[in-house]
């Protein structure tokens, strides 16, 4: 009955194959229904979730979580409405499975088409908000996936009852129980055992911070796709609208700090840092960023803390913006480039060929001309919901929705070819 | 001037980066310039890689590598025409990168757009096929990839002449020496430091057998691409027509028993068993094929061997067939997604509904119904060339070509939106 932590993920992970072997060719009707059915039994419940939460809450402060944590953490009547919608959005998206993407015959008549399906099982480890819980499963139960879901120590109240939910309306509907798990632990080695779980796991998907990435360089031997690395750049040209770049880079950082889409450094061409520098950094000031600028950024506003080289490295998550003034399109794109996590960035310019140029060599996952890096999420691009945004380059780069959730399959319609 | 082995690969690493860059908007009149000009140098310097190659055929006779290896391994004027004519067919391929996969206007006006990209360094590990070295370099230079190419220890001289030449020919052009390299030694470690190359390699496609294959999974934290491990199975169902069957069995089987596409078992609809087994079995030990068969099969066939439990799972890569009687489709499938390595699979019936559970439920990178297995392959799905064949499920399944060494990113174009 004792069983180690580790024969228990196995055993989940086996539930979680044969669960997922009976989803990939389960109808969009039945996996609707089940996300439909979710959505009514999580409102339905929705005392009890509250009630899981209180606890999880009162430990959070107990161990003295920051109340930005304990916010995020925190779920109320009209947070478990907004999963309740998300997983009714996912369930009216249309169904990324048995989309053909083309068809064509060869020479000596065989039919080679390409058919998108479910990955098989699906983990992820994340952290805090409990709605993840929920967002996940859906995109995942849509899919066609098994998921296996790891959510932070914090939450697990919250994610447990919540998994529960999910998993019995998939039951009711007839989808075998592995389909959703929970990694129902508060050991951290439990994230580590995920890490190598090849024979279960088609793709780990972390979602956290330095630490996690970390971790998972050193001991994941299943494929991962990395997300939420963020260093943001904005570069405002020297032909930029100045009035636009300054709305927008105020946008980028202030905002919302605590996101990977937040800026992080803000590159400014010499030829305009001298009219553009001083009111931005009175209105980042004002809003309580801590300016760090580079020397020729110093001459322009004294005022302001000197840049270490680690600064154009670093991802703040906070009120902190670095400064560069620099000399050309060039010199912003080797920048970025250079120091950027390849997650979002910006171009403020009405130079054409500027544009053009650091659209094409910026290597990111989303490149952006005169808009905020902030956009970057499912939500925003037209996915509905989103598993995490991808910065590495294998299979998903950017906000991953529905069909990042899939891969493909070659299918051959023969007549008794033999080569 | 005595630097270490992993000193070298790094400073290599290094270079490819910074001739990625280069590449990565790089026109493609420039890619395929390059790509001809190689292509006719490989032919003027015929005799010189004919006499590296010489070299290689001396140590390895030496060495005690089986004539199968050698004639693997053996460039004659014919071969290295074939090389040139493969880098002409790529040359003529269009150009993966800057495709638009799709441009959207959102409600804020943002137009959001998802382009094709170069994926930026691309290491490559294989073995014994000198031609595989034109091929993969081929490939990588047109989607706009710099390269860094390891092949075996036994084709070092065949392979140091031909990236020499590639790498002149696209210096000549302009592209920067980074962008073709050979890691050129002896050292087998070599192959783990690649593995090992975060800051360098965007991605790492191994081309081998188990032990490779064991090593990646123990020391890979570089984003793999794993290739070529084919547990192919041809299940002949209740209602297939028999002599096709009979076909494309020994075609799968027998034609070229060493490549990850040929089958490794052949699993029999017990209702037709009695009707096809001794013949098709006395077919392929004409053939000089070793019979390993299930308690069913020797009931029918007793003059064949038994088979363990483990021939289920077991990718010969030789004249050797397992053979499995089984009850219907849906054990058909069952034993190939839990023996199975998900590359090519088989069905032959002309039962409309068995062909259409099979292809849909098997879980492998190419199902085909009526044709063998042995068609698997980017020639003859009309790729051109390819890298090697991906069994795995993220990014790439099934034979890579031009499109599969590419990524994407999102292009936004706002008129100062923010959040």
């Amino acid at each position: 009955m004792d069983k180690s932590l580790e024969e228990k993920l196995m055993e989940q992970g086996k539930k979680a194959k044969a669960a997922s072997r009976f989803l990939a060719t389960a109808s969009t009707t039945l996996k609707n229904e089940a996300l439909l059915k979710t959505a009514d039994a999580l409102e339905a419940q929705g005392a009890e979730i509250v009630a899981a939460n209180a606890i999880d809450l009162e430990l959070g402060e107990k161990q003295g979580l920051t109340p930005a944590l304990l916010e995020r953490l925190a779920l109320n009547e009209s947070r478990i409405k907004d999963m309740a919608q998300g997983l009714r959005e996912i369930a009216a998206l249309p169904d990324p499975v048995g989309e053909v993407l083309g068809m064509w015959r060869r020479p000596n008549g065989l039919e080679v088409g390409r058919i998108r399906t479910p990955i098989g099982v699906i983990g992820i480890i994340y952290e805090s908000r409990p709605n993840v819980t929920a967002d996940a499963a859906g995109l995942c139960l849509k899919a066609g996936n098994a998921i296996l879901l790891r959510g932070g120590e914090e939450a697990l109240n919250s994610n447990r009852i919540i998994a529960r939910i999910i998993a019995q309306s998939a039951k009711d509907c007839g989808i075998p129980e592995g389909a959703v798990q929970l990694v129902d632990s508060e050991d951290r080695q439990a994230a580590v055992y995920m890490m190598k779980m090849n024979d279960y796991l088609d793709v780990l998907i972390p979602r956290g911070g330095k630490g996690l990435k970390q971790a998972v360089l050193e001991h994941a031997s299943v494929p991962v796709i990395m997300t939420g690395m963020g260093n943001c750049h904005v570069y405002v040209d020297a032909l930029a609208d100045l009035s636009k770049a300054q709305k927008i880079v105020f946008n980028a950082k202030v905002q919302r700090p605590s996101v990977c889409n937040a800026a992080e450094t803000l590159l400014v061409n010499a030829k305009i840092a001298g009219d553009f520098l001083p009111a931005m950094i009175a209105e980042l000031k004002g809003a309580g960023v801590e300016i760090r600028g580079c020397e020729r950024s110093r001459e322009i506003v004294p005022d302001i803390l000197p840049a270490r080289e680690e600064d154009w490295d670093e991802e703040y998550l906070d009120l902190i913006l670095a400064v560069k003034v620099l000399d050309s399109v060039e010199d912003a794109i080797e920048h970025i480039n250079c120091h950027g996590t390849g997650h979002s960035e910006a171009i403020i310019s009405e130079d054409y060929s500027s544009v053009r140029r650091f659209i094409s060599a910026v290597d990111a996952a989303a490149v952006y001309a005169n808009a905020s890096t902030r956009f970057t999420d499912g939500n925003v691009f037209g996915f509905g919901a989103e598993m995490g945004i991808s910065t590495q380059k294998l299979h998903a780069r950017g906000p991953m929705g529905l069909q990042e959730l899939t891969t493909t399959k070659f299918i051959i319609y023969g007549d008794g070819q033999i080569r």
